[in-house]
């Protein structure tokens, strides 16, 4: 569906639409400052499980963009509302930048809860992470990303170790960051609007745009960070928008009339 | 289809059908020798890939079985000669034990060559392997087991290192072992036996049965090794037989008409 009216809220998607890794995507900084100065509501989301929430703001803040700490959204957050919500008692797997922001793991776990963690996927810990799941453990996962992009290139994401384990174990995971449908709902609904009137700009074609979209925004594709040129042909997911980068989202976004 | 004549030949799977580890499972010893004085051609087909064949037969052979080396057919030597016959230059990611038997890896590879790493499943070299299917190498895996049985449980097999960069890439991996209808093939075609007149007996639902099912052999399940109850009422699998061990598989064969 095309975009015909100007969004009521957007929600943007950090790394390789804002910035990739310490450098800023050009243009990015001052679109988002036209985007604030139109009076449109933002929230940014992010699956980026190999930080804390207040690591990524410091970076984006020190790259000069005027965002506050509440208004991120992560994975990994989502992820410690509901282990504490449903009263679960985890096992995590996680990258050790986010111990202290999950906690420590139970010593009689019920849960798996698995991030991208970087140095610890290592053998010893995935068995022991397929052995809880195989023994009726709770199995939920931040993200299912396939790869993010890093300054020598694209490299393997934790969507490989969930699909790993949901292959040997015969379980499915609970997915709690994009693209569950829950993980926009939340922003929206702290916004107050409707996500047939939002948009999701990012730069992730299944996770961004075609979660985005599959939850009822609108998803604007962006050719930076680890968009590849077949996404634009790929057969499932078919962005409202694909635009040359934030800046010229923004731009597009800003011509639109008011619903 | 069930079983109404006596096969011409029979492949036979090591763990969980013979041996668990180092003890011989019960009867399968006695059993191997009747179905030897019974004049059966017989293969041994194996997807570990954490020991060389003779490593394997030397184990076996310590156990008292009687067999030799070369009617032992491992997923790790039908991946080293496809690789040979295919001039390919291959980057191992393979377990130690298997280093001298596939030789070094190319400096320059075009193709990966993954087997159940073991200790060498890490972050960084996923992300290598990530990465070389990712460029356009070739994808090479010597199984897609989904775990393996050890002496205090279930564990992971690499199946789930083989999905999870199959997510990741997009790519399918070409699999030499079982499931493989090639691999069941090489070892009727050095018995001279159609698959038509041919059985396999395996402890794998998938791997073991329904991969010689696919590939025309029928396939008798045994309940040892890694064998589940959930096994006996899967939709997709029907064994020809299912027995309680190696020994029971073998007193019903013998008990059938020649053909």
């Amino acid at each position: 569906m095309p975009l015909a009216t100007r969004p009521r809220a957007v929600l943007i998607d950090l790394a390789g639409v804002l910035h990739d890794g310490d450098h800023e995507i050009a243009g990015s900084r001052a679109a988002l400052a036209r985007l604030r100065a139109a009076g449109v509501p933002l929230r940014f989301l992010t699956n980026t499980t190999r930080s804390p929430r207040a690591t990524i703001h410091q970076l984006l803040s020190g790259l000069g963009f005027a965002l506050q700490l509440d208004e991120i959204q992560t994975a990994a957050q989502a992820t410690r509302s509901f282990v504490e919500l449903h009263g679960l008692k985890p096992h995590y797997l996680v990258h050790p930048a986010l111990d202290a922001e999950m906690g420590a793991s139970d010593p009689n776990p019920d849960t798996l809860v698995l991030g991208d963690a970087g140095p610890r996927f290592n053998y010893e810990n995935l068995n022991r992470a397929f052995r809880l799941v195989m023994g009726g453990a709770r199995f939920l996962a931040m993200a299912r990303n396939r790869y993010f992009k890093e300054p020598d290139g694209l490299s393997l994401d934790m969507g490989a170790f969930v699909t790993g384990l949901e292959f040997s174990s015969g379980r499915k995971a609970e997915i709690l960051g994009k693209p569950a449908a829950a993980f926009f709902e939340t922003g929206l609904a702290e916004l107050g609007v409707a996500a047939s009137d939002a948009v999701l700009i990012g730069d992730d074609l299944h996770d961004d745009i075609g979660g985005a979209q599959a939850a009822g925004l609108k998803g604007i594709l962006v050719r930076t960070g680890k968009f590849r040129p077949a996404d634009e042909q790929d057969a499932a997911v078919r962005p409202a928008l694909i635009a040359d980068d934030f800046a010229a989202a923004v731009d597009r976004l800003l011509t639109l009339p008011a619903s």
